[in-house]
C-alpha cells in the first residue's frame, strides 16, 4: 500500500501524454492528489497547484509519485536529485517506470537514512499463495477484451465511480502498474510467477460484504497468445459474478499480433462465459463496452445500438456516455 | 542444458517412490544414467550398477543428477560432503529441489573454485521473450488434462519413444523439473514470470524440420483454477498440430480442489480446441490418453472401448498398451 495523498512528479514531460499515469490519478482519485511538481521545460499540466516538495509536504502529501514515462529508460541525474531530496523531506516515492528505485543505489542510500519506503509497483511485494479456488463473499466484476488495450481497465475505473456516486459498495482491484499507482494498492499480475498468478488475484479480491462489487481490472485477453495464460488466471482466480466483454471495433488485427484477426464478441462470450463459470457457475455476461473513440458520435451510436440488439445486453462506451448503464446491468443481476 | 551422461545420487532414500526422478531418467533416457550412487540406508534400487563418484567419472559421467526427494527441505550435511566432493572431481550438479543448490554458500565456493556448474531446474536460466505467435515449421503436439496428474508427462514421453523407435524425428519437450531432469533441457514453466510463458513455449519448440514432431509436455487443467494460466500459456505458445485428451477416470474431484468437478472429455476437446486454433487454425485433437491404473485390466479395456466410440478418436492407456494407436493417429493426420 502506498501512502496517499501524493504529489504528482511529472519531471520534464515532453508531451501530454507522457504524463499518463499522473492524468490518470488526476482523473480517477483526485482526492490522491495534492499537487503536481514540474521540472524546467515540462510540456504536461494536470491543471493541479504546482508546489515545491516543500508546500506538498505541508499540504499533507505523503508520497511523491512519478506520473510519467522517462526518456531512454534512465532515471536522469536532475530527476535523481529531486527523488533524494523528497526521501529527505519524509516522501516515500512511487513509480511503475521499467528501470527500478530499488536498483539505484543512491535512492537506495536516501531512503535508507530518511526511513522512508521505495515502492516500485513493477514487482509485487508479497509472496502470493496458490489458488485455493474457494467461493469468497461479495461480488466481482470483470472486463474481458476481444484484445488488449480495448478500455478494460478505464470501464472498471468508470464503473467502480458510478458505483460509489451511488452510495454503493464498490471497489477498483488493480492487477497493472497504472491501476496500483491510481489507487495505491494491487498487484502487479504480468509479473507475478506462472504458479501463483491466480492465488495472486484471490488474494486481491478477499471475502468481503455481501453487496460488495469488486472490479477487477482486466489485463490481455484469452484470444491473444502473448498474454491469454494472465487472462486466465484473472477468470479463475477473480470467480467473477458478472463479465463485461470489452471491444474497439475498428481494430484491424490482435495487437501487435499482424496475422491474428479479433474474435466476435460472440465468440468471446462463449470462450470467456464457460471457463467462468468453472470457478463461479453462477456467472453471467452482464453488458458489453466499447471503446468508439476511432468513430463519430453517429457512427458510434449506431454501432452500440446495433451490438446491443445483435448481443440482447446492454451496450455502452462509459468513456462517451458514462458507465451509467454498465452499473444498471450489474444492479439489475 | 545439463551435461550427460549422469550419475543418479539416490541419497538415503527411505523408499523406492523418494527416487521418483531417477526412475524417471533411468525409464526414458537409459543412456543418459551411467549407474547410481547409495549412501548408507538407501531404501531404493534403480538396478543400475553401484559406483563411486570417481568409477563414474571413469564411466564418463558428465553430472551428478540428486534424483531422490530430500527431507524436511534441507540439504543434510551427508549429502552436501558427497556433493563437493563430486564438484572437486568434475561433476555439474542438477537437482530439482525446492532448496536451491544455489543459496547454500559451500556449494556456491566449491562449483566456483572446481569450475563446474550448479543446474537449479526449479528456476529459469533464460530471459525469455515476449510471444510473437508467428507460425513455426514442424509439428508440435501437447497434452491436454481434465484435471492436473492425470499423466500428461508420461503420454509425452511414451508417443516420444515410440517415434523414435520407428525412426521418426520427434523431441520430448520438457516443461517441468522431474521431464528437465530426465531429457537434460527445458523450460520450468510454472516458476516463469506471466508475461513470458507462452513466449517461453515458444522458444521452447523452435522452428524444426517439416516432418519432426515436438511432444510439449502440457501442465496443469484449463479446468483447474489454479493453474489454469499455464496451461493457457502452452496451448498458445506451443501453437500445437495436435492435442491428446488426457484423463482420469476414477477421480472424484480436481485435484486439491474439493467441490471443484472434473469437466468430461467433451468439454475439455470443445473448450481447448478452439482456444489452440486461435494459434493454429489447422489443430486437431488427435487421441485420448487414459490412465487407467486404478482399474482392473477388464474395467480398463471396457472404459477404453466406451470412450473411443463416444469420442470418435482412438482411445489408449500408454503405460498399459504403449503409445501405438496414439502415434498412428499423428502419423495418419
Amino acid at each position: 500500500m502506498i501512502p496517499t495523498p501524493y504529489l504528482l512528479f511529472l519531471g520534464d514531460a515532453p508531451d501530454q501524454l507522457a504524463a499518463k499515469v499522473a492524468i490518470g490519478i488526476k482523473d480517477w482519485r483526485p482526492e490522491n492528489a495534492v499537487g503536481q511538481l514540474r521540472l524546467p521545460g515540462c510540456k504536461a499540466d494536470l491543471g493541479l497547484s504546482d508546489m515545491t516538495l516543500e508546500e506538498a509536504r505541508t499540504a499533507g502529501a505523503q508520497t511523491l509519485v512519478i506520473g510519467v514515462a522517462n526518456r531512454g529508460g534512465v532515471i536522469s541525474e536532475t530527476w535523481k536529485k529531486v527523488l533524494i531530496e523528497a526521501l529527505d523531506m519524509g516522501f516515500d516515492i512511487a513509480s511503475g517506470l521499467h528501470n527500478l528505485l530499488r536498483d539505484d543505489p543512491e535512492l537506495v542510500a536516501a531512503a535508507g537514512r530518511a526511513g522512508q519506503e521505495l515502492h516500485d509497483v513493477r514487482v509485487p511485494s508479497v509472496s502470493y499463495p496458490i489458488a485455493t479456488g474457494e467461493k469468497r463473499t461479495g461480488k466481482r466484476c470483470l472486463a474481458v477484451g476481444t484484445d488488449c488495450s480495448v478500455g478494460k481497465m478505464y470501464t472498471g475505473l468508470a464503473m467502480d465511480a458510478e458505483m460509489r456516486k451511488r452510495g454503493l459498495k464498490s471497489s477498483f482491484r488493480a492487477t497493472g502498474q497504472t491501476g496500483i499507482l491510481i489507487t495505491g494498492r494491487g498487484v502487479p499480475l504480468d509479473a507475478v510467477v506462472a504458479d501463483f498468478m491466480a492465488g495472486s488475484v484471490e488474494y486481491l479480491t478477499p471475502d468481503n460484504d455481501a453487496d460488495h462489487w469488486d472490479h477487477i481490472e482486466g489485463q490481455g485477453s484469452l484470444f491473444h497468445v502473448s498474454y491469454s495464460g494472465v487472462t486466465m488466471a484473472l477468470i479463475h482466480g477473480g470467480q467473477p459474478d458478472a463479465l463485461i466483454l470489452a471491444h474497439e471495433p475498428t481494430r484491424k488485427h490482435m495487437r501487435g499480433l499482424p496475422g491474428y484477426a479479433l474474435p466476435s464478441l460472440e465468440q468471446l462470450r462463449d470462450t470467456a462465459l464457460p471457463l467462468a463459470q468453472v470457478a463461479n457457475p453462477a456467472c453471467t455476461v452482464a453488458g458489453i463496452s466499447v471503446n468508439t473513440a476511432a468513430m463519430s458520435e453517429q457512427e458510434a451510436l449506431d454501432y452500440l445500438a446495433e451490438v446491443e440488439d445483435r448481443m440482447g445486453l446492454p451496450a455502452a462506451d462509459p468513456f462517451r456516455q458514462g458507465a451509467g448503464r454498465l452499473v444498471d446491468a450489474l444492479q439489475d443481476l
